[in-house]
């Protein structure tokens, strides 16, 4: 029986928050927990904490909940520490930001302006972390996961795992191929959104060369037939992935092959080239309403399954343990049920080529003494300077502009970044998202006029 | 008196080779050397070979000199090659390509497609050196020095030296706040054409005041004045140098504010708001224009000077010293003339956070036991991610996709340059760039599209 208060910062993003009940509500070793949501939304709050309180009636599983709106308060205490918690990637927000930049002619809201909320509050929390529980891990769930866990990492003496779900990308590839996922063994190593497929067996035979062969002779069938049934292409299948294969020599996975390259992003037409109609997929204006929608009738529900007491949460959810890693890592480091998990952590040479202090995306092995990454050697020099490299360069920028308020680096970012197309255009767009009405967490974070400066001798 | 035998590739470069001829016959410690001319342009090697005959009888020189089209003959017991010869960075072949790419929507010339043809060539002179001459310095003049220097360094055993000019725009800044350019100590390190100034003192005392007090107080009138009276604007002190001292927080010397970001340069009339008027300094088509002639003016003098016997080179060239740093580097070297100079080599330490097997530009002390680079320490975070780790990866994709022959890293280059605003355009101009009527010089490396070819699922 265990006794882990497991620490959910940010529990109002409510279907995350209710799969973590789940999973530990089907962990028996984790039976007698105590879990404590945290959130500065009381409505949102309070309905995770009914809902999950009935789930585990439902599941029957020996778990405490507690509500509170305090930070510190929820810290106390806590073994695990799970940050899920966002200010800027908040479906209201972006749509207003994405809005505002459209006028200045950046489409989809992305202009380059490095992260500063998000990451401020990773850090308040770790920081909080030190003083009130310094021996918790904390998972880290919020984007952005890289910047966010390298920067924990380097300002704080607190044990920091980023953890995403991009990875199972590899389902896809399989089911595609008509192979059976279970059977596939597989290695995409990186950086958060940013993984390559360097292994892809079954039953230990390479299947590298059938994919090349999907590649060759059935792709554009298979989009073909997708397009004509008025179904959307996945993002891991699309004519975008398959492109960055040919790019860069490995299969991107996941999130990976969402970015990949301005030129699949610069406006609806090209978003449908590449990833397919009727919408471009889920990253333009059109799929982010879509799933703004879902989200707010998802929350619907939930609000349902919280309070009517008709409604049970396991009927709307089930009892299936989700693939979430959180809750079997938790069960891996407490209980040494072992484990082999894709985390986030600190380099120190996981992964070749990249500096010791960097979080890359590996698989480790869990268990009583730790999080241990495999070693898992270097990625193709054209991976490295054409994806990682850059993509660390971004993520070094973003953290020494936040840790050194110096706000030209913010400008330079925005300069560098392709839609801009002259200077004045990235001066005007970075002033106004410096100068947007905040929205209700950015309350909880330094201003970010207060946080940011021009050089003195501007 | 010295036996040494330099050899200078590409020895057509009249002025060029005519200065280092010059400062030769003014170094006695070099008495008695042998010059080698070499160049594929029988014309032209002509010229030099009567031009520094007749110029070290103006000197009454004892230099003896030879000349020849076969490359492998010229290297036979050299102890130094100075290396200038280039394939593309000639006049009248960037006109063509400049006028080439501007129908695909590139402004200058400028695509980010990746040299091939002087990196090749450079390698292929460093490993006939390895076979001809082995203990051979290489003192290479011809760009670009960065990559070059890098690639020659990694790919063949040869001692190799990268050297340029760029650095004496300190002497500018001096001259411009009223000071003694030889009472100032300084220095910058970095990249070649990427060089910061970390250092300006006078007298010991730290001038980087008096430079704030000029941007602040003084910059406007100093261009206004200029602009009235017609005259350009010098580079390094022009509005886009002191945009780069705001944005990166050291001044950037020499060549580096020629480039600094793409913003700078999209079109004439933003070249003449940063680099002033009447033609936006010397790098827009009608800047190149002017230096073209300017050069075929030269050419037709320094014709002059050899062939007619009324002509003494002395008359039209002088008989002072220049300030290319070639010749006192062999004379250091060849007889202890110990001296400090600034030179591109290995790094090893040299420049903080960048790899040993990266060619830095950094003070170096001189001597007859070899070239030993200073250790300048490290340069501040945002010039390092902002401007020395960017054009370090644009350097290894470039020698990656040399060594590799991979044609999609040609293409990832062009589509990631900031002209390039979608991906036909890249794919395009790529094709065009890599059917460009070859010019002379291209006969003597591999052809580009026999180097290059697409990975095998293209």
């Amino acid at each position: 029986m265990s006794n882990v208060k497991v620490t959910i910062i940010g529990a109002g993003s409510v279907v995350f928050s209710l799969g973590l009940v789940k999973d530990l509500c089907l962990t028996k070793g984790l039976a007698g927990s105590l879990v404590s949501f945290m959130d500065i939304n009381e409505e949102r709050l309070d309905i995770i904490y009914k809902l999950g309180t009935r789930y585990a009636e439902d599941l029957g599983a020996d778990l405490r909940f507690e509500k509170t709106l305090d930070r510190a308060e929820s810290l106390q205490d806590a073994d695990f520490v799970i940050n899920t918690a966002t200010v800027t990637h908040e479906e209201h927000f972006m749509k207003r930001r994405r809005e505002l930049v459209d006028k200045f002619g950046y489409f989809y809201g992305r202009t380059g302006m490095p992260e500063y909320h998000n990451l401020q509050l990773m850090l308040d929390v770790a920081l909080d972390m030190e003083d009130i529980c310094p021996d918790a891990w904390i998972l880290q769930a919020g984007n952005p996961v890289f910047a966010g866990t390298t920067l924990m990492t380097r300002e704080t003496s607190i044990k920091v795992c980023g953890l995403c779900h991009g990875h199972y990308g590899y389902h896809r590839i399989a089911s595609t191929l008509g192979l059976d996922p279970e059977r596939v063994t597989w290695q995409a190593p990186g950086l958060n959104h940013n993984i390559w497929l360097t292994d892809f067996y079954l039953d230990g035979e390479d299947m590298y060369p059938l994919l090349d062969d999907w590649v060759a002779n059935k792709a554009e069938a298979y989009w073909d037939e997708l397009q004509r049934q008025g179904k959307e292409i996945p993002t891991q299948m699309s004519p975008a992935a398959i492109h960055q294969y040919k790019m860069f020599g490995l299969m991107p996975i996941g999130d990976t092959p969402r970015s990949g390259g301005w030129w699949y992003h610069t406006d609806l037409e090209t978003r449908m080239r590449w990833y397919g109609g009727p919408i471009g997929g889920g990253d333009t204006p059109e799929g982010r309403d879509r799933i703004l929608k879902e989200k707010e009738e998802k929350l619907a529900q939930m609000k349902e399954a919280a309070y009517d007491p008709k409604v049970r949460p396991i009927d709307l959810f089930g009892d299936k343990q989700t693939r979430e890693q959180h809750v079997p890592i938790i069960d891996a480091l407490v209980n040494d049920n072992e484990g082999q998990f894709q985390v986030n952590v600190s380099n120190n040479g996981a992964l070749a080529g990249l500096p010791d202090d960097v979080a890359v995306e590996v698989p480790a092995l869990v268990n009583r003494k730790g999080i241990q990454p495999l070693c898992v050697g270097s990625l193709p020099p054209k991976v490295m300077l054409e994806r990682i490299y850059p993509v660390w360069l971004d993520m070094e920028r973003t953290l020494e502009a936040l840790l050194s308020g110096d706000k030209s680096m913010l400008l330079w970012s925005v300069l560098e970044y392709h839609q801009t197309h002259n200077y004045d255009q990235a001066v005007e767009v970075l002033e106004a998202l410096m100068h947007m009405e905040p929205n209700e967490p950015m309350a909880y974070v330094e201003d970010i006029n207060e946080h940011y400066d021009w050089p003195e001798n501007w």
